[in-house]
């Protein structure tokens, strides 16, 4: 079944009036029928089966059948912070990671990091969350991964050990303590922020300010993964973590 | 430093005569000069240090300084079927999961595959192994994966459990399963094949038949994976517990 994250304003009593984009899907892309059902999802917590009854260039609209709590979210919120990357591969990671369960993500500019321009990124947003927006929507996702403005790396990782949640690096150099053994002890539900550093590496300063502000450095195996191998792997495995641990 | 996979006749004596491709490499892209390092890997267990004593367009030498058995093979084999798909996704697949780490890969055409035309994939071979050992190269593996030719799915099943090893298949239909669960017991070395369906997902008949042939469905999580998505996160999940299990 198609799944729709609709702004609060779609919904109007028992009925759903069906915004531009959305609505724009319905008749053109998918090409659906009057009496096919639809999810709509209102990113509060709920799902709403709903029935197509009105299909046509000036409106779509559906009446809910029923609504339930959503499913898909995983025990753990998971808070991504990626080293800006090269155009294709940032969008891959926002995508994946969505995928895979991420609950939160922020930008972050790195020293080493293939894009510096910080104006450059406000037009980006709006294409970022949509991508998002649609993988949540495919993947079954019952929240919309809330994307946050780009921080600087020194406000980034002082930002999120403030929050005194647990806090992993995936760094390169750290050899021995694997991300699962770094997650033993943690409750389901917990907060996570994991920072995945740019294609050349965090530098040593990098690396060591995080260390200092009480990230904890992690492995994801004996491999050198690329950023964006490594942003999906250590997504998968924090959240497959949570899920045998949730009981 | 730099690593390549060399053919058996590279190595001669203590010198080294890259061939053609790794030559040009070393010459126009790196642009390496005499003196600097680099690694040679004989695909069969050895990691040489080669320092560069000559490099010109007629030849690129290099002298052994020293030999160590490879490190960065994880601690089981994995065999990924992979149903085919679009050409990016494909090749995607092979880049990624040889960077997690599976050993051995074998392209399978399931019934509802975007890709039907067998002779076609033959032209695919060339370019299909040169991503493979890309991959290995640049994510510090110390073997390259093998990449067998393509099977049908019929076959394909069947051919992997006659081997009598652990079959798992990632299946959208198993809600209980955890795929880090269908592997206790297993011994570090341990052989493990992974199918991971197509696009459109196995049809029941082609799920049920893996199945009775004794193929395990396992889940990878609650969300719904595209296909690339579960190839990448089975196999990292996959390696992460061999590594979490072999002491």
């Amino acid at each position: 079944m198609h799944r729709f994250f609709l702004p609060d304003h779609a919904f109007q009593g028992d009925e759903i009036v069906f915004p531009v984009e959305p609505a724009r899907q319905i008749l053109r892309v998918l090409r659906l029928r009057i009496g096919e059902k639809v999810a709509a999802l209102d990113n509060l917590g709920w799902e709403f089966r709903v029935e197509l009854v009105e299909i046509n260039p000036a409106r779509v609209k559906g009446r809910i059948l029923g609504k339930q709590p959503v499913s898909g979210e995983p025990p753990v919120h998971l808070h991504m912070f990626l080293c800006l990357s090269q155009r294709e591969k940032f969008e891959w990671m926002l995508q994946k990671c969505t995928e895979a369960g991420a609950a939160e993500f922020t930008p972050v500019l790195s020293s080493r990091a293939l894009v510096q321009d910080f104006p450059a990124l406000e037009n980006k947003y709006q294409r970022w969350s949509r991508i998002i927006q649609e993988s949540a929507e495919q993947s079954g996702r019952g929240r919309i991964p809330q994307l946050n403005g780009p921080v600087k790396y020194d406000a980034a990782v002082g930002q999120a050990t403030a929050n005194s949640i647990l806090c992993l690096l995936a760094w390169e150099n750290e050899k021995t303590l694997r991300l699962a053994d770094a997650l033993i002890g943690q409750k389901p539900g917990a907060a996570v922020s994991l920072l995945i550093g740019p294609e050349g590496g965090l530098s040593d300063e990098e690396a060591e300010l995080a260390v200092r502000l009480g990230w904890r450095p992690v492995s994801l195996g004996r491999g050198i993964l690329r950023m964006e191998t490594a942003a999906l792997v250590a997504a998968a495995l924090t959240v497959d973590w949570f899920e045998a641990n949730s009981g």
